[in-house]
Formats: C-alpha cells, sequence, structure tokens
C-alpha cells in the first residue's frame, strides 16, 4: 500500500519540472499532488461563510508584484530584500541521533548558500506565505498519500503553528460577536484566541468517544436567534483529545460529519496528536516485520481524518509539529479548499507572513533529504512506542496510587493526556454538614486546594476548569496528566505524590470508611498491580475502556 | 560613549543571577536593564486608548500555569510540552564570512543539547512569548544603550517580524471601523494589515523631511466626528522611509511628537532602515580611527528614534532584523511602556505564540556569542558603507539615463530605497488634445505602460501608486527604485533600462523639444556625470537635496 503511493510520488518527481528558485518563489501544493483531480468533484462554494472582512481581503499587491513572471536576465530594482551578501551566514549544519539519521543521511546534514537542494540565502530572504516549495512539496506529497480527501481542490500551506492558525482562520470566518462550537473541555489557547476576538463559545458535550453527535444537533436545532447567529463553526480535536485524551471512533466521526453537513457547519480538525499511537504494541511479534509492514500497519491504524470524509470542502485540517517533532519551530501545516487556502494566505502576508525560514530549512533538511516519507513515518511509529511505554507506567502508577473509590479515568488510545475524574459526590467535604457553620466547599476551591497540595508534594498538574469552555462548575472535578514532559524514571514518583494530595485534601480516612476499602476495589483486582497484570489489560485495543470503582 | 556604555552593561551581567533555564521561562527585560528607573517618570496610563477586546485580555491561564516557580526536585505532569529526547537533532551549527566572525567566534558557531549558552532543547521547545532570556537580555541592552528611553517603565519584548507585530498591534489598540493616520505613502502591508481589520488609513501630506507636522494637526484639529472616531494611532516610518526614501530631521521629530501630544496620539514608530546610513562616508579619512572612534562616530549619527524623546510612554518602537540580519528569521523587537507591552505579550500566546527558537538561537548566538555589541553595531556600519556605495553607483545612474527634464528624486540619506517622481505635467500625453477622440491619459494608465515596457526592457520596478493611503492618482506618477536586492554590478544597467522605458513611454522626443535638452539640463551640468563629480556630490551630508530639472 505504502510502497505503490511512495512509487507514484516518485514518479511524479522524476517527472517534473525543477522547483523554482530565487526569493519567495510563488508555489502552491497544486504543482506537487500526483493525482489529477478531474473525477473528483469540487468544493462547495464558501464565500457565504467568510467574514465581511475576508470577503474584501485579497493577495497583497506588493507580492503579487514581487512574484511577477521575467526573463532571466531581468534585474531587480522593486522588492525591498537584501542581496544575499548582506546575510551574516553561509551555511548551517544539524545533527541527529537516531537510526534513520544515520543510516541515510551521515551524521551531519548541512545547507549552504547556492546550494541545491534549499539555499541558505533563499531560506534567509523574504518567503512565500503558503511556504517554500521544497518543504510544501514534502507536506503535499504526505498528505495525499495519509489522508486523501475525497474533492479535487483541496491544497495545504504551511503555518506558523496552529495556534497562529486558528487565529487566523477565526478572523477570516467570524464577525465579532459570533458564536463557535467546541468540545466541553478544550485547548484554552483556543477558547482565549475567541475570546480575544470578541467571539463567544458554545461547548458540546462529551463522552469516552469525544464530542456527543446528539447534543451537537440538538444545541443547533434548539438554537435560539436571540442570543446571536446560529453557529457556523465547529472546532474539534477528535485524537487523542487536549484535555480528555478521548478519540472519536470513525462511526463517531462520520455521524459528526453528518450533522456538519446538515447545519453547513465548517470544521477546524485541530490534529497534532493523531500520530502518537498508543495502541500499537511494539513488542509483539508480527508475521511481517519488514520495514514495509511495519509502516503499513502503522498507517492502518491511524484514526480517520476528517479531510479523508470531506466531500464539501469544509473540514479545515491543521497539522503540528509540535508533538511529533518540535514546537520551537514554529511551523506546522493546513489542509482546506482552495478558497479558503486563498484567504488564508492573504491574511498570513499581511501578520505572519510566513514561517521562519531556518524552521523550513530545518524540516525540510529532516524530512525530506534525510528521513524521506518512509523514514518520517518510522520515526512517528517509534515516537508511538515510546509513548505507550510512558503511558503504561502513567495508568499503573495510577492504579497503584490514585483512590480509585473516587478516581476513574479512561485509557487513551492517542496522544499524550490522561484525564483524571475526582467524583466529589462521594466526599465528606461535600456534604451539607461538612466543616462548622460554612456549609460544603465549592468543587472549585477543592480542585485549587489539591493542586496547591500537589505542588508542595512535589508534582506539577493542570486543573480541568482551565479547559472548560462554560465556566460550570460540575460536581465532579479533573485533572490533566501528561506522560510526555516529565523524565520517564520520575512519572511512578510524581503520581505517588498526585495520590497522596488528593487523598490527604478530601480527608480519604473518613471516604474509605464510608465506601470500600482502596484494595478491594473491583478495578484494582481486575487489572493486578504488577506490571505484567496492568500491561497485558492496558494491550488491549480500546479508547472506550475505564477504571472507575 | 559607547565604552562607558558597555562597561555599565559588562557589570550588570557580571552581578547578575544566571539566566533561567528550562522550558519557555519566564523572562523581562525589568531584569536587564542597567539603570534603576527610580529617578525617570512612568509612562501615563494607556487604558483609555486599548480595543474592547485587548481591555479584556490577560495573560494565558494555562502559560500562566506552567510558569509557576517550584522547587528543584518537582516533577511536571502538567503542561503537553514533550520531553528534550523526543525531539530528532542534537546540535546545529552556523558559518559565517565577515571579520568579526573569523576574530569572535572562530569558524563554526554551534548549538547543542544541554548546553549552558542556549540549549537546543529548550530552543526547540515552546518558547515565552517575550523571546528567551539569552536573547531578550541582548536587546534589551542594546535598547537601552543606543535609544534610552526619557521614562522609567519601558520595556522589550520579541515580535514575529515588524509585519506580524503592527497586525497585533493594531488589533490592540483599535476597534473596527476607527481611523489610524501615517504617512500619504507607506507600506503597502500596513495598508493592507489596516484593511484587513476593518480600519480606515488617512494619510497625513509629506515634504522632503517626511510628514508634516501641519498637516497632521489640521487634519486633527479639523476632525469632522461624523466620519467616525477622531484618530488616536499614527503609523509612520520616520528614516528612510518606504517607499519615499525621506528621513525626518530632529526638529521635525520634536514638532509631531508636540503634536502626537496634543491630540493624545499613540505614535507606531516603524523603523527597519535606520541603521542604514548613507551619509557615513567610510572612505574619508578619520582623526580617530580606532574601532571605538568609529562605532561612537557611527551612533552619533543614528537619527534619534521617537522613543528617545517620548516622556508619556506613548510610543511603540519596531525594530527589525528583516534589513539588517535577514528577512527569513521573521524576528524582530518592539519596545513600549510595560502596559502595552503587556497586552502585547497576551494577545502573542494566542497568536503568534514566540518566534522561531531556531531563529532565536541563530541570533543570540551571532549578536550575543559571536559579534557582541561592539561587533554588531561594527557590522551595522560596515553594512551602512556597502549600501552607500550602491546608492551611489543608482543615483549616478538616475543622473545619466532618466530623462532629468520631468524626472527628480530626493537623495536619500537612510535606508534602501530611491523614489522618482515623474512630472506628467510637461508631458504630452497628458495635453487635452493627445491621441486622436480619447483625449489625455489618467496618469494610472501611463504608470503602468512605464511598468510592462520596463519589464520588458529587462528591468522590475515598484510603481508608487501602490504605496498610496487614499487612491487619488496626483498629476505626477513616482516609482520606487530599491538598491539593495540586484548585484551591485547591474545597477546602472538596471536604471539605463528604466530610463529607456520612461522616454519611450512617454514619447520623449516630444518632450525634450518642448523643453531644455537632456544635455543642458543644470542638474546633470552641476553634478556632472563622471563617477568622481558624482561622489564629491552625494557625500554633502544632506536629506534634501534634490535634483530637479
Amino acid at each position: 500500500m505504502f510502497r505503490e503511493k511512495l512509487s507514484e510520488l516518485q514518479k511524479k518527481r522524476f517527472s517534473s519540472k525543477p522547483l523554482p528558485s530565487g526569493p519567495a518563489p510563488y508555489t502552491s501544493s497544486n504543482h506537487f499532488k500526483t493525482r489529477t483531480s478531474d473525477f473528483k468533484p469540487t468544493a462547495r462554494s464558501w464565500e457565504h461563510r467568510f467574514s465581511r472582512d475576508a470577503l474584501k481581503q485579497n493577495a497583497s499587491v506588493l507580492k503579487a508584484a514581487a512574484i511577477v513572471k521575467a526573463p532571466d536576465d531581468t534585474i531587480t530594482l522593486g522588492t525591498g530584500r537584501p542581496a544575499a551578501e548582506f546575510y551574516p551566514w553561509r551555511s548551517m549544519a544539524m545533527r541527529g541521533v537516531d537510526e534513520s539519521w544515520r543510516q541515510r543521511g551521515g551524521a551531519e546534514i548541512s545547507c549552504t548558500t547556492g546550494e541545491n537542494g534549499y539555499d541558505l540565502a533563499v531560506a534567509l530572504n523574504y518567503g512565500f506565505a503558503a511556504g517554500s516549495p521544497q518543504l510544501l512539496r514534502f507536506v503535499t506529497e504526505h498528505v495525499e498519500m495519509i489522508r486523501d480527501p475525497p474533492y479535487g481542490d483541496w491544497e495545504c500551506c504551511l503555518t506558523c503553528g496552529t495556534t497562529s492558525a486558528i487565529d487566523l482562520i477565526l478572523q477570516i470566518l467570524c464577525n465579532r460577536g459570533d458564536w463557535i462550537l467546541a468540545e466541553e473541555y478544550t485547548y484554552p489557547g483556543t477558547i482565549d484566541a475567541t475570546k480575544s476576538q470578541g467571539l463567544k463559545m458554545l461547548g458540546v458535550k462529551m463522552d469516552a468517544q469525544g464530542l456527543i453527535p446528539d447534543d451537537l444537533d440538538l444545541k443547533l436545532r434548539a438554537w435560539d436567534i436571540a442570543s446571536g447567529k446560529k453557529p457556523a463553526v465547529l472546532y474539534m480535536i477528535p485524537t487523542g483529545h487536549n484535555p480528555t485524551g478521548t478519540t472519536q471512533s470513525a462511526e463517531r466521526r462520520k455521524a459528526i460529519y453528518r450533522i456538519a453537513e446538515s447545519h453547513d457547519l465548517l470544521i477546524i480538525e485541530d490534529d497534532p496528536y493523531s500520530f502518537l499511537q498508543l495502541e500499537t504494541d511494539a513488542s509483539e511479534p508480527q508475521a511481517d516485520s519488514s520495514a514495509q509492514a511495519l509502516v503499513d500497519r502503522y498507517m492502518s491504524q491511524l484514526p480517520v481524518s476528517y479531510l479523508s470524509l470531506d466531500a464539501s470542502g469544509r473540514v479545515i485540517r491543521l497539522d503540528s509539529t509540535s508533538k511529533v517533532i518540535a514546537p520551537g519551530l514554529r511551523c506546522g501545516w493546513m489542509t482546506a479548499c482552495s478558497q479558503i487556502v486563498a484567504k488564508f494566505l492573504a491574511r498570513t502576508e499581511v501578520s505572519t507572513v510566513s514561517p521562519s525560514g531556518v524552521s523550513q530549512v530545518m524540516l525540510y533538511k529532516l524530512l525530506d533529504e534525510t528521513w524521506g516519507h518512509e523514514g518520517f513515518l518510522g520515526w512517528l511509529r517509534n515516537l508511538s512506542a515510546q509513548y505507550r511505554q510512558r503511558r503504561d507506567i502513567l495508568v499503573e502508577a495510577c492504579v497503584r496510587y490514585l483512590p480509585t473509590s473516587i478516581c476513574s479515568w479512561v485509557i487513551p488510545a492517542e496522544g499524550m493526556f490522561l484525564w483524571v475524574r475526582v467524583d466529589l459526590s462521594k466526599c465528606a467535604m461535600m456534604s451539607p454538614g461538612y466543616g462548622r457553620q460554612e456549609g460544603p466547599l465549592p468543587s472549585s476551591s477543592i480542585e485549587d486546594q489539591i493542586l496547591s497540595q500537589a505542588k508542595a508534594n512535589g508534582v506539577l498538574v493542570n486543573k480541568g476548569s482551565l479547559f472548560r469552555v462554560d465556566h460550570i462548575y460540575p460536581a465532579e472535578i479533573c485533572f490533566r496528566l501528561t506522560f510526555a514532559a516529565a523524565p520517564q524514571g520520575d512519572l511512578d514518583r510524581a503520581v505517588s505524590r498526585f495520590g497522596d494530595a488528593v487523598s490527604s485534601v478530601l480527608e480519604l480516612d473518613s471516604v474509605s470508611s464510608l465506601y470500600s476499602a482502596v484494595h478491594e476495589d473491583p478495578c484494582i483486582a481486575a487489572s493486578g498491580a504488577t506490571k505484567n497484570g496492568c500491561s497485558a489489560r492496558l494491550s488491549q485495543k480500546s479508547g472506550s475502556k475505564s477504571c472507575v470503582s
């Protein structure tokens, strides 16, 4: 499967004209698609979904003037771009340590002024908003190979990271005062971004498979126009959701897409975690363990992107390098229909202009010249295996140290987050007679106390209320734990400290006297406290299994 | 002068605590200022100038949670930042070619994972919005040394380039529908940025010294509230103006600042060109030619920044690396009062997040570890000398090849642009009886014809109407020529091609029969066509000298 696609790409590259050279060359993913789009439908028109300002926004005239085609001996007195001789660097080089690096590229990969691969002087000059042809080619090929959108006029472009892309997309699609929809818990950066543009966000209920289609449909059907225009944008993190760690099943995605069709919603698919697959067991013996078979298996297990379901061009898919390569690059990519990409590029030209040229060099030299498509997928597969180990350690530690009479979690099948729910209804502090005159504590105060106590014990966690779209505190409090950041050897100790904080703040002696003792808990008994027992249980394929007392 | 300042900085560094480590460390330019601000006034309050959205915008809660101070053995299960081991690079290295590079840093400057100077794993991780402590320290020292703002609570922060910074600043200061003021010709990126936010721009008249204070005052005094709220923001490029190449004198700046005070304007000072001084003659013999004396002389000739006149904290100064280091880095810095910097950082956190970490590494390793402050100023001085040579070649070529009966220009004292005005009133094509029935051609059509003919002749120039704030075409047309981009040896030929285009489109035979022949032109006679004669004339200090027939 992968081999055939790769061979198509290679043929296309071989038969294509050389990449354009010179500063900020015009480029488009249309130059790099292998398949003619003639037999596919085109996206519908999205004119009615653009903001007032976006409707008027077109590509910069000065930049359009700079990409004029001219004969070779043309001299420019036009665009104010300093000549290559005025840049202080002549070359840069990078070293990595992983196996593919050693195998493919030798010990050091360099980029020099005047070279054919990616002229450093071009990287150091102004760049075109969609990205350099070198990197955009790789990204387009990657997207076509993995996602294969079912309509013809899709395009990719680079972004200055997903946070920046979301900020610009909301400007293109929304007018001040508009509502957008999101999962009831979501990435706080997006909550803040909507606020900073005077937009309002409405949360849609979630279960162990993420956003609930029926609630989405209900909220849209029952929309009261008195509270504003009916929402036209749905923002989601469908895979390894931040913060809850949930992943939508393929059926769930189809149901949500159908609702988007019936209410004419545009979908922003923020998907930085989908390459971190935690259910593929790297240590399991394989019938065919060739590199190709492993990559095929990895690809077949990737959750389906909304882009691959999208016949109308209503999906704006955002990929990030932050969770799978390095966040400091501030570089990702977007895939959407050409109308939306054009507006995005016009807006980019007067804001971020383009991602850093040195970030693009780092990525191109790594992805294209060192790894290639197969090496990149191999890297993602290895990364997944490492994250899987870390997740297992964290979950085992939760079973061992958290008071499972009141704590529960869904084991994440993707991503880097574990979402721990603490059921306060069983907790003495919530009872009417708690303490003296003051009565029960509000849940937000208990959340803060646990957070402080955890910090005092030497562990930092994120409190769930940070991620709530609507600031209503339910009777349970939640904490987001990530296994991505700390040294692997510290994870067990960290959870032990967190467990102590939960137990001591919630005065667990009284809790455990009210309910079954921790060691009689059925979940613990089922999973066993030993490493092997727990691993065996974790390796069962499931994104919805939960350990609830 | 420079030495004493440098020694103050060194003392401050020596007595300071080590820079904070770990991912995205909190930092502030307040940590790096050498002088206590106690004896200086503080900025006035700018609360009344923030946009509706900015008033509500505060620092991101998630990011605030991530910069919590905690004991050393604290383990984080909090922020979702991948551990260093998950980044594919272990080191990067750069090579340059200039003298300071060879003298100070040897042939290669590297950055490795775990190093003390700037840990590559930190650069590859998420970054703090204001920048890394390493680079922010250098920038703060540089600004204090060169600009020394007369109020106490100023701060610096990095930007993702000036275009991005302007986009965010306008969001902080303006509500949709607001007017902002600018020079009547200005950078089209800023015109487009205002449009893309639904803002309106009003042009203020200019002369050979840039924006005319009386016209600014008049426009504000005569403001008709029926057309909208009175403008509160003045955007300017006061030095080596884009596109006209003009530089405001110190007196002009003071007059404009006084008007800003009386009408309570905030000033956005977009100043990427001020380090490109074209009037310092590097080849002139110096009484004291020590490196120190040369740097002192260079610094003393820098135009005064509005920041250095600013007692109220009303100036937002934008510095760019694009014209003096490399635009592909997408990194610059902003200096303003702390209230404005705080809002800018809060907005940055939900948009660009931070400049690329690898761009920051490149800059830090170059500016701080390789060059130091003295080396950086030496680089700027050398760059100025090279641009001066190029400007001289371009101006000599204009004298030689442009029809000076109708073409005029002001020789730029700073920057990289020459602004050529073509007086159409003397041109046959503008006469009522021109051609057959159609009568005179509109100026925009003549402008387009010259542009096309120039392109056909093999030279690209920018047409002046691209830069006009108000789209009214005066009876003269203008072209912006830059001497920064083409190979130096091509400049003469390029102007010759442009001159041919002007002459042929304007049917110069008829023009020259109406007016004095080109070789009798008094400007040509005064300047002489020889290199020496022209150089001698150009080296007189003047930003307002013009060669008008």
